[in-house]
């Protein structure tokens, strides 16, 4: 490693700097990665400025997250790399360990039932289980979706936990709270997607809800609504719900508190 | 400015290094800022990592920006130098231009009758106004709330625009949309809300609502319920709300998209 392979940089103390570098740890394997839009720094004269595609990106994901953008297609294009180094760095991992946080701080404040109706709803795609091997092999939600190529990813039935959310499921039980997993996949994918939950290491819950004939070409917002709705004809109380999509958590029968888990990736109506 | 105040960082080229610095610009003054909330670029060996701080701190906003977090009381003190460079810096900025940008497109999209009864509602403090002049004077939401102090502060009317805000209103304006304001703000400060609204540009809304003496004590969240429940009876066809706060949001006649912006600093139930 020769010299004219070293950057040198000075920075003056005075200078307030901060160094921000995507973390190459992960659970999930890490591609290549395009440093274009993480913050960049530029020093033009003593004019010092965030990168306009890291501040549009984070713009655009307040909008996402928040369910200010409505429905929408594809990530920008300018955000891909954004999206890589998101979902693939420390962030996401520590998103969804602060959501896993608000919501064991609600159900430990539970006053559990012994009536056993006390009841939380979790989705399963990047809330129970995270798909980042597949997007990650499908550029991050930049190209258009293809079912087939997911279903064969299904198959495998390999896809890893989300840590926080497997965390929070085993305390959740703990309570005494009854678990139901209410997902947007298909009967016909029941048989792995069980076999995957037991591979990420889920056990123990009480009803697992696909979509069955009757609910293909419906809105998730109101497949899950209906599903939410026939528990609490049986008397549940649905205390809790944690869900990657907005359409996991709106709609009717909603849950007394709803947990929005990241995911920067693609939008389900 | 001797050598010793200079400090000297190799980077190895074959590391992806970025750099991100919190803005000195800003249309609003810049306190002395802290460092350490920053992304901090720590090099163990080969380990690299952005700040436990910042990654903390960054998990709380997405948990108190998606409502996951519910009700909180004052922000994380470790959080206090994130807070304040987010409000100080571009971020802040830029995340409620791509709210603003949400908005419009959405608002864009709707055939204004031209029977007038086409509505959109606004709340005002840090959704058209800023109040951060205010708040970097009294610990960005890290101190316990002071009425009076704010009061005072109210008084002065100058609170500037939110400009993305300002700039969607205008637009709003243009398509032919009724702007109906509604503040937590009482009947008292009327005056010099008009005064401060009028200062900050803002021009032509319909009509403005406080707290009036029944409303006092109520929740945010059905005080302003109630007030869109008075538009609906009076034929007006709520399409949006542009709030700060989840209690602007939610509740009962709401509107029918909802826009969230940016709010790291307090929580009003």
């Amino acid at each position: 490693m020769g010299h004219n392979q070293i950057a040198v940089v000075f920075f003056l103390l005075f200078i307030h700097v901060s160094v921000s570098v995507s973390s190459p740890e992960s659970i999930l394997q890490l591609l290549p990665s395009d440093a274009s839009s993480l913050p960049s720094y530029n020093n033009i004269g003593h004019r010092k400025f965030i990168s306009d595609d890291f501040l549009f990106c984070e713009g655009w994901r307040f909008t996402i997250e928040t369910n200010d953008a409505g429905p929408w297609n594809r990530i920008p294009s300018r955000c891909l790399s954004f999206v890589q180094d998101y979902m693939t760095g420390d962030r996401y991992l520590s998103d969804s360990e602060a959501v896993a946080d608000s919501a064991l701080a609600f159900a430990k404040k539970i006053e559990v039932s012994d009536d056993g109706k006390d009841a939380w709803v979790f989705d399963i795609d990047e809330t129970l289980l995270s798909n980042v091997p597949f997007y990650q092999l499908h550029g991050f939600g930049s190209e258009i979706f293809d079912e087939q190529s997911f279903n064969d990813w299904v198959d495998l039935a390999e896809a890893p936990a989300l840590p926080a959310s497997l965390r929070f499921y085993d305390e959740l039980k703990n309570l005494g709270v009854k678990i139901f997993l209410l997902t947007g996949r298909s009967e016909f994918q029941r048989n792995v997607t069980v076999k995957n939950l037991d591979y990420a290491g889920y056990s123990n819950w009480e009803r697992l809800f696909l979509r069955g004939p009757s609910d293909q070409g419906t809105h998730a917002t109101v497949y899950k609504s209906a599903k939410r709705k026939e528990l609490e004809d049986e008397g549940y109380r649905i205390l809790g719900s944690s869900g990657d999509q907005w359409s996991d958590l709106i709609g009717y029968a909603i849950a007394k508190r709803s947990f929005k888990l990241p995911n920067p990736m693609y939008y389900i109506a």
